[in-house]
Protein backbone atom coordinates (compact mmCIF):
# COMPACT_ATOMS: atom_id res chain seq x y z
CA UNK A 1 0.00 0.00 0.00
CA UNK A 2 1.44 3.20 -0.89
CA UNK A 3 -0.18 5.44 1.79
CA UNK A 4 -1.55 5.03 5.10
CA UNK A 5 -4.42 7.95 5.42
CA UNK A 6 -7.46 6.61 2.42
CA UNK A 7 -10.23 9.24 3.07
CA UNK A 8 -13.23 7.33 4.23
CA UNK A 9 -15.25 8.43 1.01
CA UNK A 10 -12.45 6.53 -0.71
CA UNK A 11 -12.96 3.54 1.17
CA UNK A 12 -16.74 3.61 0.70
CA UNK A 13 -16.23 3.82 -3.24
CA UNK A 14 -14.30 1.20 -3.24
CA UNK A 15 -16.36 -1.11 -1.60
CA UNK A 16 -19.19 -0.12 -4.42
CA UNK A 17 -16.42 -0.76 -7.10
CA UNK A 18 -15.51 -3.89 -5.43
CA UNK A 19 -19.73 -4.58 -6.33
CA UNK A 20 -19.97 -3.31 -9.28
CA UNK A 21 -17.18 -5.20 -10.52
CA UNK A 22 -18.26 -8.68 -9.57
CA UNK A 23 -21.54 -8.00 -11.40
CA UNK A 24 -19.47 -7.21 -14.60
CA UNK A 25 -17.41 -10.87 -13.54
CA UNK A 26 -20.96 -12.95 -13.21
CA UNK A 27 -21.86 -10.92 -16.68
CA UNK A 28 -18.81 -12.17 -18.23
CA UNK A 29 -16.76 -8.90 -18.77
CA UNK A 30 -13.25 -9.59 -18.49
CA UNK A 31 -11.90 -5.69 -19.15
CA UNK A 32 -14.01 -2.51 -18.31
CA UNK A 33 -13.38 0.99 -19.50
CA UNK A 34 -12.52 3.40 -17.22
CA UNK A 35 -15.66 5.00 -18.69
CA UNK A 36 -18.16 2.21 -18.16
CA UNK A 37 -16.99 1.11 -15.01
CA UNK A 38 -17.21 4.96 -13.51
CA UNK A 39 -20.84 5.05 -15.26
CA UNK A 40 -22.12 2.15 -13.61
CA UNK A 41 -20.78 3.50 -10.64
CA UNK A 42 -22.21 6.83 -10.88
CA UNK A 43 -18.99 8.74 -10.75
CA UNK A 44 -16.16 10.70 -13.33
CA UNK A 45 -13.71 8.27 -14.55
CA UNK A 46 -10.89 10.44 -12.61
CA UNK A 47 -12.53 9.63 -9.27
CA UNK A 48 -11.48 6.40 -9.69
CA UNK A 49 -8.49 7.17 -11.11
CA UNK A 50 -7.77 8.73 -8.04
CA UNK A 51 -9.35 6.40 -5.29
CA UNK A 52 -7.15 3.60 -7.05
CA UNK A 53 -3.84 5.79 -7.14
CA UNK A 54 -3.72 5.27 -3.35
CA UNK A 55 -3.36 1.16 -3.67
CA UNK A 56 -1.15 1.32 -6.78
CA UNK A 57 -1.00 1.39 -10.81
CA UNK A 58 -4.38 -0.06 -12.05
CA UNK A 59 -5.79 -0.07 -15.42
CA UNK A 60 -3.53 -0.65 -19.01
CA UNK A 61 -4.03 3.15 -21.25
CA UNK A 62 -6.36 2.56 -23.88
CA UNK A 63 -7.76 -0.40 -22.62
CA UNK A 64 -8.90 -0.46 -19.18
CA UNK A 65 -9.08 -2.53 -16.01
CA UNK A 66 -8.69 -6.06 -15.84
CA UNK A 67 -12.18 -7.20 -13.72
CA UNK A 68 -10.61 -10.18 -12.08
CA UNK A 69 -7.04 -8.19 -11.37
CA UNK A 70 -9.08 -5.15 -10.34
CA UNK A 71 -11.17 -7.17 -8.02
CA UNK A 72 -8.74 -9.00 -6.10
CA UNK A 73 -6.40 -5.89 -5.96
CA UNK A 74 -9.28 -4.06 -4.14
CA UNK A 75 -9.89 -7.22 -1.94
CA UNK A 76 -6.72 -7.22 -0.99
CA UNK A 77 -6.19 -3.39 -0.58
CA UNK A 78 -9.42 -3.48 1.71
CA UNK A 79 -8.28 -6.32 3.65
CA UNK A 80 -11.88 -8.41 2.54
CA UNK A 81 -10.03 -11.09 0.56
CA UNK A 82 -9.70 -13.45 3.96
CA UNK A 83 -12.48 -14.59 5.86
CA UNK A 84 -13.71 -12.49 8.90
CA UNK A 85 -15.33 -13.88 12.08
CA UNK A 86 -18.57 -11.97 13.27
CA UNK A 87 -20.92 -12.25 15.96
CA UNK A 88 -24.40 -10.61 16.00
CA UNK A 89 -26.06 -9.48 19.33
CA UNK A 90 -29.84 -8.62 19.09
CA UNK A 91 -31.59 -11.65 17.65
CA UNK A 92 -34.98 -9.33 16.49
CA UNK A 93 -36.61 -9.60 13.33
CA UNK A 94 -34.11 -7.69 11.68
CA UNK A 95 -31.21 -9.49 13.28
CA UNK A 96 -32.54 -13.03 12.01
CA UNK A 97 -33.30 -11.61 8.96
CA UNK A 98 -29.25 -10.78 8.88
CA UNK A 99 -28.36 -14.20 10.44
CA UNK A 100 -30.31 -16.11 7.04
CA UNK A 101 -28.39 -13.38 4.93
CA UNK A 102 -26.16 -15.25 2.57
CA UNK A 103 -24.55 -12.65 0.82
CA UNK A 104 -22.61 -12.09 4.64
CA UNK A 105 -20.71 -15.81 4.11
CA UNK A 106 -20.62 -15.15 0.52
CA UNK A 107 -18.76 -12.15 0.66
CA UNK A 108 -16.05 -13.38 3.89
CA UNK A 109 -18.26 -12.50 6.85
CA UNK A 110 -19.10 -15.33 8.69
CA UNK A 111 -21.20 -14.74 11.58
CA UNK A 112 -20.22 -17.31 13.75
CA UNK A 113 -22.66 -16.96 17.00
CA UNK A 114 -25.94 -14.68 18.14
CA UNK A 115 -26.83 -13.55 21.27
CA UNK A 116 -29.76 -11.80 23.40
CA UNK A 117 -30.89 -11.34 26.59
CA UNK A 118 -34.18 -12.08 26.41
CA UNK A 119 -34.38 -15.64 28.46
CA UNK A 120 -36.95 -16.90 25.86
CA UNK A 121 -34.75 -16.43 23.07
CA UNK A 122 -31.65 -18.04 24.53
CA UNK A 123 -31.57 -21.64 23.45
CA UNK A 124 -33.62 -21.17 20.30
CA UNK A 125 -31.42 -22.29 17.02
CA UNK A 126 -31.43 -19.47 14.33
CA UNK A 127 -29.63 -20.07 10.55
CA UNK A 128 -27.65 -23.33 12.49
CA UNK A 129 -26.75 -21.10 15.38
CA UNK A 130 -27.81 -21.46 19.18
CA UNK A 131 -28.88 -17.81 20.77
CA UNK A 132 -26.76 -17.43 23.80
CA UNK A 133 -26.95 -15.37 26.46
CA UNK A 134 -25.26 -12.19 25.97
CA UNK A 135 -22.98 -12.71 28.58
CA UNK A 136 -21.32 -15.36 27.31
CA UNK A 137 -19.51 -13.41 24.63
CA UNK A 138 -16.60 -13.35 26.44
CA UNK A 139 -16.14 -16.76 25.67
CA UNK A 140 -15.97 -15.95 22.01
CA UNK A 141 -13.21 -13.19 22.67
CA UNK A 142 -10.35 -15.30 21.08
CA UNK A 143 -12.53 -15.70 17.80
CA UNK A 144 -14.53 -12.52 16.98
CA UNK A 145 -13.23 -9.58 15.04
CA UNK A 146 -16.75 -7.72 14.40
CA UNK A 147 -19.73 -7.45 15.99
CA UNK A 148 -22.98 -6.49 14.93
CA UNK A 149 -25.39 -5.16 17.08
CA UNK A 150 -29.26 -5.47 15.89
CA UNK A 151 -30.67 -4.56 19.31
CA UNK A 152 -33.29 -1.89 20.04
CA UNK A 153 -31.79 1.12 20.29
CA UNK A 154 -31.94 1.23 24.24
CA UNK A 155 -30.25 -1.95 24.68
CA UNK A 156 -27.67 -1.26 21.56
CA UNK A 157 -25.06 0.65 24.60
CA UNK A 158 -25.21 -2.54 26.56
CA UNK A 159 -24.55 -4.80 23.71
CA UNK A 160 -21.64 -2.90 22.86
CA UNK A 161 -20.36 -2.95 26.31
CA UNK A 162 -20.31 -6.92 26.10
CA UNK A 163 -18.91 -6.82 22.62
CA UNK A 164 -15.83 -4.46 23.71
CA UNK A 165 -15.25 -6.62 27.09
CA UNK A 166 -14.76 -9.51 24.66
CA UNK A 167 -12.14 -7.23 22.82
CA UNK A 168 -14.33 -6.95 19.52
CA UNK A 169 -11.88 -4.79 16.73
CA UNK A 170 -14.88 -3.29 15.41
CA UNK A 171 -18.78 -2.91 15.47
CA UNK A 172 -21.18 -2.76 12.82
CA UNK A 173 -24.50 -0.79 14.43
CA UNK A 174 -28.09 -1.24 13.12
CA UNK A 175 -29.79 0.04 15.79
CA UNK A 176 -31.01 3.80 15.30
CA UNK A 177 -28.89 5.10 17.88
CA UNK A 178 -25.59 6.40 18.96
CA UNK A 179 -23.06 4.11 20.56
CA UNK A 180 -19.76 5.25 22.70
CA UNK A 181 -16.62 3.28 21.89
CA UNK A 182 -12.99 3.36 22.94
CA UNK A 183 -10.66 5.00 20.09
CA UNK A 184 -9.02 1.39 18.89
CA UNK A 185 -12.78 -0.06 18.55
CA UNK A 186 -14.01 1.20 14.87
CA UNK A 187 -18.08 1.59 14.91
CA UNK A 188 -19.68 1.89 11.36
CA UNK A 189 -23.53 2.53 11.54
CA UNK A 190 -26.04 1.59 9.31
CA UNK A 191 -29.22 4.06 9.59
CA UNK A 192 -32.17 3.27 6.75
CA UNK A 193 -33.35 6.65 8.37
CA UNK A 194 -30.84 8.81 6.79
CA UNK A 195 -31.31 7.05 3.31
CA UNK A 196 -34.82 7.34 3.79
CA UNK A 197 -34.80 11.14 4.95
CA UNK A 198 -32.65 11.90 2.15
CA UNK A 199 -34.80 10.65 -0.22
CA UNK A 200 -38.30 12.40 1.32
CA UNK A 201 -35.92 15.64 1.21
CA UNK A 202 -35.07 15.67 -2.69
CA UNK A 203 -38.64 14.66 -3.43
CA UNK A 204 -39.86 17.30 -1.39
CA UNK A 205 -37.34 19.68 -3.17
CA UNK A 206 -38.31 18.79 -6.70
CA UNK A 207 -41.97 19.03 -5.31
CA UNK A 208 -41.45 22.71 -4.43
CA UNK A 209 -39.67 23.45 -7.81
CA UNK A 210 -42.13 22.02 -9.96
CA UNK A 211 -44.72 23.91 -7.89
CA UNK A 212 -42.69 27.05 -8.03
CA UNK A 213 -42.56 27.22 -4.81
CA UNK B 1 -35.65 27.75 2.59
CA UNK B 2 -32.45 30.19 1.98
CA UNK B 3 -31.11 28.17 -0.51
CA UNK B 4 -32.01 25.21 -3.06
CA UNK B 5 -28.50 23.70 -3.19
CA UNK B 6 -27.64 21.62 -0.34
CA UNK B 7 -24.73 19.35 0.01
CA UNK B 8 -25.57 15.31 0.00
CA UNK B 9 -23.43 15.55 3.18
CA UNK B 10 -25.44 18.00 5.01
CA UNK B 11 -28.69 16.11 4.54
CA UNK B 12 -26.97 12.57 5.62
CA UNK B 13 -25.78 15.17 8.46
CA UNK B 14 -29.12 16.52 9.23
CA UNK B 15 -30.40 13.29 9.41
CA UNK B 16 -28.24 12.52 11.92
CA UNK B 17 -29.01 15.45 14.07
CA UNK B 18 -32.62 14.65 14.03
CA UNK B 19 -31.96 10.96 15.51
CA UNK B 20 -29.83 12.66 18.54
CA UNK B 21 -31.84 15.01 18.97
CA UNK B 22 -34.85 12.83 19.47
CA UNK B 23 -32.34 11.17 22.07
CA UNK B 24 -32.57 14.10 23.78
CA UNK B 25 -35.62 14.99 23.67
CA UNK B 26 -36.30 11.45 24.99
CA UNK B 27 -34.37 12.33 28.02
CA UNK B 28 -35.91 15.39 29.37
CA UNK B 29 -33.23 17.93 27.68
CA UNK B 30 -34.53 21.12 26.62
CA UNK B 31 -31.61 22.98 25.66
CA UNK B 32 -28.11 21.67 24.27
CA UNK B 33 -25.20 23.50 23.66
CA UNK B 34 -23.76 23.16 20.42
CA UNK B 35 -20.71 21.68 21.63
CA UNK B 36 -22.75 19.02 23.63
CA UNK B 37 -24.49 18.34 20.37
CA UNK B 38 -22.05 18.21 18.08
CA UNK B 39 -20.25 16.06 20.28
CA UNK B 40 -22.78 13.23 20.34
CA UNK B 41 -23.18 13.63 16.62
CA UNK B 42 -19.13 13.32 16.36
CA UNK B 43 -18.87 16.76 14.72
CA UNK B 44 -17.35 19.76 15.49
CA UNK B 45 -19.65 22.82 16.23
CA UNK B 46 -18.75 24.77 13.22
CA UNK B 47 -19.92 21.98 10.95
CA UNK B 48 -23.36 21.91 12.34
CA UNK B 49 -23.86 25.75 12.41
CA UNK B 50 -22.70 25.89 8.75
CA UNK B 51 -24.84 23.05 7.84
CA UNK B 52 -27.92 24.67 9.76
CA UNK B 53 -27.09 27.74 8.35
CA UNK B 54 -28.80 26.46 4.38
CA UNK B 55 -32.35 26.54 6.72
CA UNK B 56 -32.17 29.43 8.27
CA UNK B 57 -30.90 31.00 11.79
CA UNK B 58 -30.70 28.38 14.86
CA UNK B 59 -29.61 28.92 18.55
CA UNK B 60 -28.67 31.42 20.74
CA UNK B 61 -25.65 32.74 21.21
CA UNK B 62 -24.41 31.46 24.76
CA UNK B 63 -27.50 29.26 24.87
CA UNK B 64 -27.49 26.79 22.40
CA UNK B 65 -30.49 24.99 20.65
CA UNK B 66 -33.41 24.57 22.03
CA UNK B 67 -34.41 20.59 21.38
CA UNK B 68 -37.83 20.78 20.35
CA UNK B 69 -37.85 23.53 18.35
CA UNK B 70 -35.11 22.76 16.17
CA UNK B 71 -36.21 18.76 15.72
CA UNK B 72 -39.54 21.18 13.97
CA UNK B 73 -36.96 22.85 12.08
CA UNK B 74 -34.82 20.74 10.98
CA UNK B 75 -37.93 17.94 10.01
CA UNK B 76 -39.63 20.57 8.44
CA UNK B 77 -36.66 21.56 5.70
CA UNK B 78 -36.04 17.53 5.54
CA UNK B 79 -39.47 17.00 4.52
CA UNK B 80 -40.58 14.59 7.28
CA UNK B 81 -42.77 16.55 9.24
CA UNK B 82 -45.52 14.69 7.21
CA UNK B 83 -46.96 10.78 6.67
CA UNK B 84 -45.15 9.81 3.50
CA UNK B 85 -46.55 6.42 2.06
CA UNK B 86 -44.25 3.63 0.81
CA UNK B 87 -44.67 0.09 -0.21
CA UNK B 88 -42.41 -2.93 -0.27
CA UNK B 89 -41.12 -5.22 -2.58
CA UNK B 90 -39.53 -7.94 -1.77
CA UNK B 91 -41.27 -10.11 1.37
CA UNK B 92 -37.82 -12.75 2.01
CA UNK B 93 -36.20 -12.24 5.61
CA UNK B 94 -35.44 -8.32 5.84
CA UNK B 95 -38.44 -7.44 3.30
CA UNK B 96 -40.32 -9.22 6.41
CA UNK B 97 -38.11 -7.28 9.57
CA UNK B 98 -38.99 -3.91 8.05
CA UNK B 99 -42.27 -4.36 7.64
CA UNK B 100 -41.99 -5.54 11.36
CA UNK B 101 -39.87 -2.53 12.39
CA UNK B 102 -42.38 -0.43 14.27
CA UNK B 103 -39.69 2.63 13.38
CA UNK B 104 -41.03 3.59 9.96
CA UNK B 105 -44.23 4.13 11.41
CA UNK B 106 -42.62 5.90 14.11
CA UNK B 107 -40.62 8.23 11.71
CA UNK B 108 -43.60 9.01 9.71
CA UNK B 109 -43.00 6.48 6.46
CA UNK B 110 -46.36 4.18 6.61
CA UNK B 111 -45.26 1.13 4.42
CA UNK B 112 -48.99 0.67 2.72
CA UNK B 113 -48.86 -2.54 1.04
CA UNK B 114 -46.50 -5.19 -0.19
CA UNK B 115 -45.39 -7.08 -3.15
CA UNK B 116 -43.61 -10.62 -4.15
CA UNK B 117 -43.43 -11.86 -7.89
CA UNK B 118 -43.10 -15.61 -5.79
CA UNK B 119 -46.83 -17.02 -5.77
CA UNK B 120 -46.15 -19.25 -2.64
CA UNK B 121 -46.22 -15.71 -1.03
CA UNK B 122 -48.84 -13.70 -2.75
CA UNK B 123 -51.91 -13.80 -0.07
CA UNK B 124 -49.63 -14.50 2.72
CA UNK B 125 -50.49 -11.75 5.37
CA UNK B 126 -47.65 -10.21 6.55
CA UNK B 127 -47.44 -7.14 9.85
CA UNK B 128 -51.32 -6.93 8.81
CA UNK B 129 -50.47 -6.20 4.93
CA UNK B 130 -51.44 -8.74 1.83
CA UNK B 131 -49.11 -9.50 0.12
CA UNK B 132 -49.37 -8.85 -3.79
CA UNK B 133 -48.00 -9.75 -7.21
CA UNK B 134 -45.38 -6.98 -7.97
CA UNK B 135 -48.02 -6.40 -11.41
CA UNK B 136 -50.72 -5.07 -9.13
CA UNK B 137 -48.19 -1.92 -7.95
CA UNK B 138 -49.72 0.15 -10.56
CA UNK B 139 -53.36 0.19 -8.85
CA UNK B 140 -51.56 1.68 -6.00
CA UNK B 141 -49.76 5.16 -8.05
CA UNK B 142 -52.23 7.10 -7.02
CA UNK B 143 -51.10 6.97 -3.43
CA UNK B 144 -47.40 6.25 -2.88
CA UNK B 145 -44.40 8.07 -2.97
CA UNK B 146 -41.44 5.95 -1.84
CA UNK B 147 -40.76 2.14 -2.74
CA UNK B 148 -38.30 0.01 -0.74
CA UNK B 149 -36.71 -2.95 -2.38
CA UNK B 150 -35.65 -6.00 -0.53
CA UNK B 151 -36.00 -8.38 -3.56
CA UNK B 152 -32.36 -10.25 -4.26
CA UNK B 153 -29.79 -8.55 -6.12
CA UNK B 154 -31.47 -10.27 -9.58
CA UNK B 155 -34.85 -9.07 -9.59
CA UNK B 156 -33.69 -5.61 -7.98
CA UNK B 157 -33.99 -4.17 -12.02
CA UNK B 158 -37.41 -5.53 -12.14
CA UNK B 159 -38.85 -4.52 -9.04
CA UNK B 160 -37.46 -0.96 -9.83
CA UNK B 161 -39.26 -1.04 -13.08
CA UNK B 162 -42.50 -1.80 -11.38
CA UNK B 163 -42.32 1.15 -8.98
CA UNK B 164 -41.19 3.70 -11.91
CA UNK B 165 -44.01 2.47 -14.06
CA UNK B 166 -46.27 3.16 -11.17
CA UNK B 167 -44.46 6.82 -11.00
CA UNK B 168 -43.04 6.57 -7.68
CA UNK B 169 -40.81 9.62 -6.49
CA UNK B 170 -38.12 7.44 -4.53
CA UNK B 171 -36.70 4.31 -4.30
CA UNK B 172 -34.79 2.88 -1.30
CA UNK B 173 -32.90 0.13 -2.58
CA UNK B 174 -31.74 -2.50 0.15
CA UNK B 175 -30.44 -5.13 -2.78
CA UNK B 176 -26.58 -5.35 -3.04
CA UNK B 177 -26.46 -4.20 -6.63
CA UNK B 178 -26.94 -0.57 -8.24
CA UNK B 179 -30.14 -0.23 -10.36
CA UNK B 180 -31.08 2.09 -12.92
CA UNK B 181 -33.76 4.89 -13.15
CA UNK B 182 -35.01 7.77 -14.83
CA UNK B 183 -33.86 11.15 -13.78
CA UNK B 184 -37.06 12.25 -11.90
CA UNK B 185 -36.62 9.40 -9.49
CA UNK B 186 -34.26 9.49 -6.86
CA UNK B 187 -32.39 6.25 -5.70
CA UNK B 188 -30.46 5.86 -2.32
CA UNK B 189 -28.81 2.52 -1.58
CA UNK B 190 -28.57 0.73 1.90
CA UNK B 191 -25.80 -1.19 1.49
CA UNK B 192 -24.41 -2.89 4.79
CA UNK B 193 -21.41 -4.07 2.77
CA UNK B 194 -20.20 -0.85 2.09
CA UNK B 195 -19.81 -0.36 5.65
CA UNK B 196 -18.39 -3.92 6.81
CA UNK B 197 -16.32 -3.72 4.27
CA UNK B 198 -15.23 0.07 6.18
CA UNK B 199 -15.03 -1.60 8.99
CA UNK B 200 -12.58 -4.63 7.64
CA UNK B 201 -10.30 -2.21 6.19
CA UNK B 202 -9.51 -0.10 9.21
CA UNK B 203 -9.48 -3.25 10.95
CA UNK B 204 -6.49 -4.14 8.77
CA UNK B 205 -5.15 -0.98 8.78
CA UNK B 206 -4.95 -0.57 12.83
CA UNK B 207 -3.24 -3.85 12.76
CA UNK B 208 -0.54 -3.40 10.27
CA UNK B 209 0.48 -0.36 12.51
CA UNK B 210 0.81 -2.17 15.25
CA UNK B 211 2.48 -4.64 13.37
CA UNK B 212 4.98 -2.48 12.30
CA UNK B 213 3.85 -3.77 8.58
Amino acid sequence: MKSQYIPKATIQRLALYVQVLEEFKRDGVEIVSSERLANSCSVNPSQIRKDLAYFGEFGVRGVGYYVNDLIDSVKRSLGIDRVWKAVLVGVGNLGRALLNHNEFKRRGFHIVAAFDCDPFKIGEEVSGLEVMCSKRLREFSQDIEIGIITTPPDRAQRAANHLIDAGIAGILNFAPTRITAPDNVFVEYVDFFHHIYSLAFNITLSQNKESGN
